[in-house]
Order: structure tokens, then sequence, then C-alpha cells
């Protein structure tokens, strides 16, 4: 069901991958056909995620894997945005982050520490790393903490997992520090893949599964949001107090037929 | 140095056990000789600590073999004040608690858990069972968190390690839920053993290394509180912007010393 009959026109698409394309290593029904279809249609189409656990490489692999036809440079990711970030401002981070994404930080000095850096690192939220990563913003004057995203949980195959978000926020009450993040909800990483499309906030729409972050992050920074009812939905997000989606629909399916539907009656 | 000359008269004293009388498996220099000096003054003494790796029993038994002078009920623990309330309520516990005090719970239904209890769990603090926890919030109706204290880190041997607190406030970050504290700075927590005195708030002094928890705690708690500059303590901690503490000394020796000078002053 769909609860908006129409969006504004857009001239690009924004694409969220977990919960919209796939669930961990499963296509979303529905989803490859959707996805051909919006490409098909001519419309550029940036996959804009928060995912730290992978490369760009492996991410654009795996997608291509599972069916969906696209290119590394489709995706835009945090880890990346940090490093450029890190480097530019001469930090020595901390990386607690997945192992798979190391290397996307290989050109950055870690020695001395004087900053961290958490992604998604998932089994790697160990007490001893999380000890580790504590004790830098402690012993520095000046303690900085970078969070890739800030989502709460996500749906892992049939099981929700907490996020970075939670680990981001343990580590800000226990250091005192105010976490910066790099990824959405964050104005400038939706900018930053409109940049790369040459397009701006206003042509866009952004789909996806977290109410918060996907679809308020896109909002906050002029895009459309349009939530679908996958991955880690629930109950419940559709009346969120703060959020309030352009539009509600079932799948990606749904969402792109919404998306050229509503071009069309432009 | 002792920054105050005296504090008021008190009837009886709380302390801290770990950054006070101990650090990790050490007394604290002086902190033996110290015990001993205010036991032979014949205040009560009532050691009102948030720890949760150890029960009652092998604290006091731990605490004998380091040289204290105390026995099991001198001791009041977050552990059997949350079991007590758990049944009391009629509520089933998912215990993200250290192995060695899930024993403390064993009168209590834990079968289809509809809230969390979690403590320092230590190295039990794992992604996996930091995971089930989280579920346990996520599926019921009404989410309860109850954190056995609310610490931010504590001293182990020679190192800061992460306490209860990140982990309660990565859990309300993600599940959206208020944590409920068991254990200090809970008022009724300071209360209780008061109770167990026979004394009342005004009567009482708390000596601790954790200026917010003990200190903030004891004072909002009609206590006086006197900070040492044992454990956790950190420069700075002296000029916490919300809590002036009633005297500041360096170790559990010159606490003894200011308690006792200022009953002779009266």
């Amino acid at each position: 069901m769909v609860v908006a009959i129409s969006i504004r026109p857009v001239k690009c698409v924004l694409l969220d991958i977990s919960g919209v394309l796939k669930n961990g290593k499963q296509a979303i029904p529905k989803s490859v056909e959707a996805f051909s279809k919006l490409r098909a249609s001519g419309m550029p189409v940036k996959l804009v995620t928060n995912e730290t656990q992978e490369t760009r490489r492996a991410l654009a692999s795996t997608l291509k894997s599972l069916g969906f036809d696209l290119q590394e440079n489709d995706i835009t990711l945090p880890c990346p945005a940090a490093a450029r970030y890190l480097k530019d401002e001469r930090l020595r981070p901390y990386l607690l982050v997945h192992p798979n994404v190391r290397e996307e930080f290989s050109d950055v000095d870690q020695n001395s520490p004087n900053c961290v850096v958490v992604g998604d690192a998932g089994q790697n939220f160990t007490y001893e790393l999380l000890n580790d990563a504590f004790r830098v913003l402690l012993n520095v004057e000046k303690p900085r903490l970078f969070s890739l995203g800030r989502g709460k949980y996500y749906r892992e195959e049939n099981e929700l997992v907490l996020d970075v978000g939670a680990f981001a926020t343990a580590l800000e009450y226990a250091a005192g520090v105010k976490a910066e993040i790099v990824g959405k909800p964050q104005k400038e990483f939706f900018v930053s893949a409109l940049t790369d499309l040459n397009m701006t906030a206003e042509d866009a729409v952004m789909v996806g599964d977290d109410v918060l972050h996907d679809i308020g992050g896109a909002q906050n920074s002029g895009l459309q949001g349009v939530l679908v009812r996958t991955g880690k939905f629930r109950t419940g997000d559709e009346n969120h107090p703060d959020v309030k989606p352009d539009a509600i629909v079932d799948d990606l399916a749904e969402a792109v037929e919404l998306i050229l539907n509503s071009n069309r009656l432009k």
C-alpha cells in the first residue's frame, strides 16, 4: 500500500543498500528487477550507505553477484570520506572498525593516535578494543571521536543487531566527548553524493529503511525521503514523532513505481 | 593536602571500596591502617559499592585477605537490591552480568525475559550478549532496563576500563529506553545502607573516588561527600561543573583523619 499518491518529480535517486536492496547476503524480493527498471529510466542513481564492514570494491562485487547492475563508483561510503578528512586535518586515528575496511585507511598515519574512528566493527566490538578506544579519548588533550554513521541497529539475515551508534554513544558517555558523524544523516555526506552526480538536493529523493538517518537526514539536507517497509522497518516507524516521510511504500519495487509515476505526472 | 579544614561532625561513615580501599586486587597504601583506625573510633561503617563482579561473600573474603577487618553484612551491593526488586515486581530479567554474580539472582524467574539487568559484565560485554539484551528490549511491549550503577569507568590494576554506564547508555540509545539505576547515585541505595545502620543522611559522610556517583549522589541524598585522589580520580575532578565535594583529600588515610578531627572539634 502506497500512502502518498505521488512525490515531487526528481532528477536523481539515492538508495540505501542494506534493508533496501538486500538483507545481509540476500537480495530483497523484487529489488533486482526494480533496480534495473530504475536504471533503464535513465535517471542517475547513487547508492548512499553507512556500510562500514566492506570496502567499496567488495560491496560492488557482492551486489553484482546478487544481480544488481552497478559499478564501484555508484557507491558512496563513510570510510573513504573519513580517511580523506583525517588526512587533510593531519589527525592520527585509533581505528575501531571492521578488519575488512582497515585498508581504506592505509594512507592515514595511525601512530600515537590522537582521535578515535568507530565504525560498525561487528564481532570486533570487544571489551578490550572498546577499552583501547576509550583510553585514547581519555589520554589526549582535545579528544575527537568520529562515528561512521549513527545507526541504532540493522537487520542481519533474520536478526536485528546493534549498529555503530550504540557503541559511539557508549564511548561518548564514558569519555565525555561528543561524536562527530561521517555518513548519514550528516548533510555533507548527502551533498557529496549529489555533487558526484552533478545534482542538487531539490532534484533528489532518498529511499531508505531507516526513518531517522535515511529519511530524516535526507529531508534535513533538502531531499525528499521515501521510507520502505523492508530491512529494519518496524511497525510504528511510520508514525515517528520527528520525521514524516514524503511517502511510505512496501519495498524498493513500489518506491521505483512511485518515483517514475510521479515524474510522468509532472 | 586537605582542601577543607573540617566537615560537619558525623555519626557514621559510608565508604566506597574500589578506588578507596583497593585498586583491583591490591590494597591502596595506608588504607588498611586507616580502616582499622576508623573501626577503632567506634563509629559505624558501611561499605557502599556498585561492585557487580563479586558476590557479597566473595568481596568480604577478598577484603579480609587484604587485611581489612570487616564482615559480609558490612557491605551494601546493587545485585541483592535488584534481585529483591525484580522478585517483588514479578519481573523476569535477561541478565547481562558477570558470571560471578548470577547466583545472586537464583531466586528470580528468568524464563521469557521481559526486562534487562545490566551490571559490570567485564569480558562478558560481547557483541553477542549485548545483541541478546538489546533484542529483549526491542521485543517486549513495555521494556525496562535496570543498570546496576551508572559508572563511566574505573581503575583495574593499572588501567582505566569502561564501566556499566557505558553499556547501559549503548542499550538506551539503540532500544530507545531510559535505564533505571539500582546502586549509587540512586538515593534509595544510600538510604538502604543508612537504614541498616539505623542512621539518617545528615548523620553520615560518604568517602569515594567518583565525583559524580559517590560524591554527587551522596550530596543529593543529604549526606556529606569527601572525594579521595586515589582510584579513578583524575586531575580536573576537583573542579567538576556540577559537584562540589565537602572536602578533597589524598586518600582514605587523610579522609579518616579529617572525619575524626572534625568530630573532635564539635
